[in-house]
């Protein structure tokens, strides 16, 4: 049990259990966890091979994942992802082949990125977010947990929208995110919106369906005041 | 690790790491991924077990899986199911006893069939779906992400009641469906709305609660133009 | 494959592919299922550590899982936490440290308690719920499928307020609760719910956002007639 293909370049620490296949490549300092599988072929390798372990590891191109990363149990990542330094991944995450992942972000526990998403910067993606092909997440976004991002706005059609979240935008838990919306930079959605229009940048939106609230600097001084009211 | 029953019939490729119990049976060019568990035993059966693993194996009735599968790592299909050619289950996949899937139907990762689910022939069910005991998906249903199905208008209550979704139907992404509501043929539910009451075939519903907006030729008249836009 | 610490007492039934770190205790007649991590160690000793499983172990305080528990496959819990009796978990199930749960309570599949999180007795929790750092779950509450619960009233906040749900209350499939909200004893809240002020008990809230509609004696009225038309 557990396999770590001989193409593959691992100069951190690997469980006994892991399954590693392709060139993957794993930098200094970085875990790959009990249960966890790295560099798994896309669907259309999977299809025409014969399944023997031996020749997913053949066909897959493997993942490339940076240093002092943390990638925790039973987590899937496929082939042709690249991921930053000093990610941290919870259990159970799933992120699928063409997916980016910039430096010091971190993916929450059962968080999916389900085909080509690109995901920046220090970015925090709270339990449970899924993310599907081609959305765009750039450096500093928060995404609670449980938000539902789509990407086609008239299931099932031949032609995907992804939904860009700009820098330092903020999802609450549990929104969902139609397809081909833009949420602005520093914009905030509040838990449990259903977002059916872009957010421009530096508005706070809530509500089904979600409205405008308030600016971000009013959503920042209404923090401010909470995070004194401890004191 | 990993445990094939000598009462299995596995005419396809198993993992080296896949448990499976009792007299499964599967067909051929089906792929059982790592760490997969097959034939798992129901609560009762558990409950009054040693849980020592041969035991187990005995106690299970196994599962049945067509031809041309692939049954993606981390998923657990438990005893007393039966499921067509050509399915496919994306990872960390939960299909509880009793449970039935067509051929050509796809289960995305996280989705779970909880309990007796009756699942027809090419169904797409996206990821975390949750469809509980006694939920009736027909053929050619397609199920957003993170859509939660329920079974009791009163929960915690002694009289459960299942939702049917007829042929051709559309749930949008993270609707929510209450117990024993019928979404007609070819109707469409809205990403995020909340169904409280039956939608009639052909019919498109959202928002919260979810009323009628259109009807399926308009939307599919939208979709229409909203593909041709691309080009 | 598999792991069981020299310092662990396992007085149950563990499978061969159980992790188990530190000086975790196991009551009679627990079950810890396949490819389950349990004892898993807190961030800050995973990020100082070489991550080898020797020191993992070292490192872990472990688990301390009650008698007649069944623990599901894939199932991940960390070093710290407190689980009585005959406690039941589903498959994938992730219990982070300082987690207490109570005797005779159920934690679906999929669902989380993503810090300290106070679950008492007799408490079903369905799958795929999220109860973050500082829930509390009185006794005999029932949290349906796919409920989010959130901390923080202005993410990303220093000032987290958990939510406290009392006794005996019902919280239906969808729901999300906000930051710092209490729900009342016997309070219930409708599926698909947005919760953003406190319930008081024996009251029953729904919609988005929910506002209080009946009291609990009219919706147990409700149910006792609902299951009496099965008859």
């Amino acid at each position: 049990m557990g396999y770590i293909s001989k193409r593959a370049i691992i100069r951190g620490v690997a469980s006994e259990s892991a399954v590693i296949l392709g060139c993957s490549e794993v930098g200094e300092e970085t875990f790959l966890d009990e249960f966890v599988c790295i560099g798994y072929p896309r669907r259309e390798k999977l299809l025409r091979s014969s399944r023997m372990l031996k020749e997913l590891d053949e066909l897959s191109s493997g993942a490339k994942i940076g240093s002092g990363c943390i990638i925790r149990s039973h987590t899937v990542i496929y082939e042709d992802v690249e991921i930053g330094d000093r990610v941290e991944t919870g259990h159970h995450v799933l992120i699928r082949e063409g997916s980016r992942i910039g430096s010091d972000s971190r993916i929450g526990s059962y968080a999916k990125l389900d085909g080509r998403v690109e995901v920046g910067s220090r970015v925090s993606i709270q339990s449970g977010a899924y993310l599907p092909h081609l959305t765009i997440v750039e450096d500093e976004v928060f995404i609670g947990p449980g938000v539902i991002v789509t990407n086609d706005p008239y299931p099932v059609s031949r032609r995907l929208l992804g939904v860009r979240i700009a820098r330092g935008a903020i999802i609450g838990a549990g929104a969902v995110i139609l397809a081909g919306v833009e949420i602005g930079e520093r914009a905030v959605v509040g838990a449990g919106a259903i977002v059916t229009r872009s957010i421009p940048a530096g508005m706070v939106a809530y509500g089904c369906p979600a409205r405008i609230m308030m600016t971000r600097d009013e959503y920042d001084e209404r923090r401010r005041i909470h995070e004194e009211a401890d004191s």
